[in-house]
């Protein structure tokens, strides 16, 4: 898709990102001075919070959630793992501006917040909570708590881009799609890894189904969907401390379940591919298909050394098509990782044409020029204009000669405004 | 060392940095027009070649080397680890500008070459070929062979100084390093990890001493002192095709082992960071060391994640203090590798100022203040004026809390400079 202004983009979630049936969402925009500063002598202007419920007219048994693997999680991540083994579920709550991380009272402030909120829903179940935003910052509880009941009346179904919109942190456009199985929706919105304001965000997925599943399924199809997208995307190859992905069904209509799973992955692969086109300083997605790999895992740990190489990322803003880097990388990975490579079945594609093949490189100047067209076209403008200028690809595809397994990653290329964004001094 | 001028810093290395006695080096510059853009139709100026040799007035059984991981290794490293079985060494030849990596002719111009310089050298032993620069360049073997009776005839001893210039190829100064062991020296020159023209750059490394050791004795302390350095520093994660550092000896002075290997490790860690302090873009050189780990492995394992970390090394970059990512960065390290961590015992450290500890961030006002003059302090100035400004790294104490052991990794930050550099189309 192609769009020119926010507006188009958002009229098109709009039309299209509907929450399921039985599911309903609302915002709330609070004001909060922070502790940490008024402690400090500091004045100025209040802080803008938003809260955000989705909540489900009845509570599901069938719900699901993965979260970061960092040592240093979110109050709300260890929250979140105790109540993952609850029996139902009624709602979320989710603020951003502070990710309450590493706070001495922020457990029991998102204890606070989630359990009014769990007051306030209709029916047995259990409210997640969810925070994104500053490190070490302490949640404002008390003015959280005094808008939950105005969140818990105002909540509605249809359109799920005012939820999308109100979890965004430094994302530069929302992110919410709906795609069908069987007789059902598949919904999800998410917030991205747009690395600052000031330490660092974090990627908050929600997925929303009224197909009718148990839990064990549920989880076997999110744990795998999960694995083939969130987990196949770098924008700097850092994972922050609050990364979560949480799934919900209501329960109310049929679809096979291979259906269910493949719809699934496709929503996830371009709500993936989305968190990094919406990347601080992205320039280009690069999408890199791994052929002939023993195993998926081992093509999605080459691809990944791909789009995690700064000099391959660089290369890509520039929009070179710079096969010795590629060649390097690949080298290092499997070098580093005693990966055996033959060389002659080793091949690199880019943009349709072959850059190495048979053990030698495969450029020559017109290749060289096309190529150069071929990125310069897949750019995206920096600084974001706020909405996905196109949704096209850098594809590169590797061959690695040892097997039949096939991955894909995602990645962004390395720019400038990347460094610009994530240096400049908090004052 | 604060230096204010190319020549102030180039007299200091004459002075200090010495071939030692029964060593003796030469240059010649050659130019030629690339065979690959020959073919291609191009026409335009000659290219220009730096040849360097390093020669034994008599051959040694004293050597060894360390060669790249990397998968893809370039032609000299392939024959390197033949030679290195060899008796003899009588003397090192060295081109830059193309680094003869995936070439069909590659490893046959590489004997060529570099068999010919056997002819020209007195005594039995081999010589070892070592090339830095483009990937993918077939090197102008005529024109280099034509070149070797006058490099040979021109060697001679003292200053190191014009091989470590001869050497380099996109590195903005020379560095050429003499340390005192008992009654010998031990002399290093290096070219570093700048990582352009067009492809990526090469760390070559060569090490030369006098004092009198086995070669057995000689490659225990090669491996201990390149593994606690070379093996230590990370400008972009990327490791090239043709990494290599070899040592050799003279064998013509007494030293204590003990005191051997110290001082080349000393030696190795000043190249090391020098590596790092001219690595293209570098804004900063960061030294994380990392102290009560269970091995030096893990601890090394440990730093190497924070300075590859992009956003702790753009916000160094932009002198930032930022706790936030240094926790992060620490976590995911942990979180991934299944290292368990105590975060009551984690301590963080920078600049002598406690930013984590006890499980809580430590940063007010006044400190992050402090800190960012201490950052603005240890900036480099870039583009690079052509010699080091100074030679002071930010410092970074990380304590585990696991064990007790201790590692230092040296790393740098991510500057604008280092996208643009690796960003910009050949044309």
């Amino acid at each position: 898709m192609n769009f020119t202004s926010i507006e188009e983009y958002e009229n098109y979630l709009n039309r299209s990102a509907r929450l399921p049936e039985g599911i309903t969402a609302s915002s709330e925009r609070i004001s909060f001075y922070p502790e940490e500063l008024a402690v400090a002598g500091e004045t100025g202007k209040p802080y803008a919070m938003n809260l955000t419920l989705l909540a489900l007219d009845e509570p599901t048994e069938c719900f699901s959630a993965l979260f970061t693997r960092n040592a240093f999680p979110g109050h709300p991540v260890v929250i979140g793992r105790e109540l993952v083994k609850e029996k139902k579920l009624k709602g979320l709550i989710i603020n951003n501006r502070i990710a309450n991380v590493e706070c001495p009272e922020g457990y029991e402030k998102s204890q606070a917040v989630r359990k009014k909120m769990e007051e306030l829903l209709p029916g047995e179940g259990v409210v997640f909570p969810f925070s994104t935003g500053i490190i070490g910052w302490e949640l404002p509880r008390d003015e959280m708590i005094k808008a939950l009941p105005a969140l818990a009346a105002s909540r509605k179904g249809g359109s799920a881009l005012p939820a999308a919109r109100s979890i965004m942190t430094t994302d530069s456009f929302p992110k919410a799609f709906t795609v069908k199985a069987g007789e059902g929706v598949i919904t999800g919105i998410c917030k991205g890894a747009g690395m600052i304001e000031p330490n660092l965000a974090t990627m908050l997925v929600f997925v929303m189904t009224d197909v009718t599943l148990s839990r064990e399924e549920l989880k076997l199809s999110w744990d795998e969907a999960c694995r083939l997208s969130f987990n196949r995307i770098s924008v700097d190859s850092d994972q922050s401390t609050s990364d979560t992905a949480m799934i919900f069904s209501t329960n109310r209509r049929n679809a096979a379940k291979e259906e269910f799973s493949a719809a699934l992955k496709e929503l996830t692969m371009v709500m993936a591919q989305n968190v990094v086109r919406n990347g601080e300083g992205t320039g280009h997605v690069i999408e890199v298909i791994v052929e002939e790999a023993m195993t998926e895992e081992e093509g999605a740990s080459a691809g990944k050394a791909l789009v995690n190489s700064p000099l391959t990322k660089s290369a890509v803003f520039g929009n070179d098509p710079n096969v010795g880097r590629l060649i390097q990388a690949l080298g290092d990975w499997a070098g580093n990782g005693d990966i055996e490579l033959d060389r002659s079945r080793v091949s690199l594609v880019m943009g349709g044409e072959y850059l190495y093949k048979d053990g030698a490189f495969l450029l020559d100047s017109d290749k060289e020029a096309r190529l150069h067209r071929y990125l310069k076209e897949r750019a995206l403008p920096l600084p974001s204009p706020g909405f996905p200028a196109h949704e096209n690809n850098v594809s590169i595809t590797v061959r690695l000669g040892r097997g039949s397994a096939e991955s894909r990653v995602w990645g962004s290329d390395l720019s400038c405004d990347y460094v610009t964004i994530n240096a400049e001094y908090r004052s």
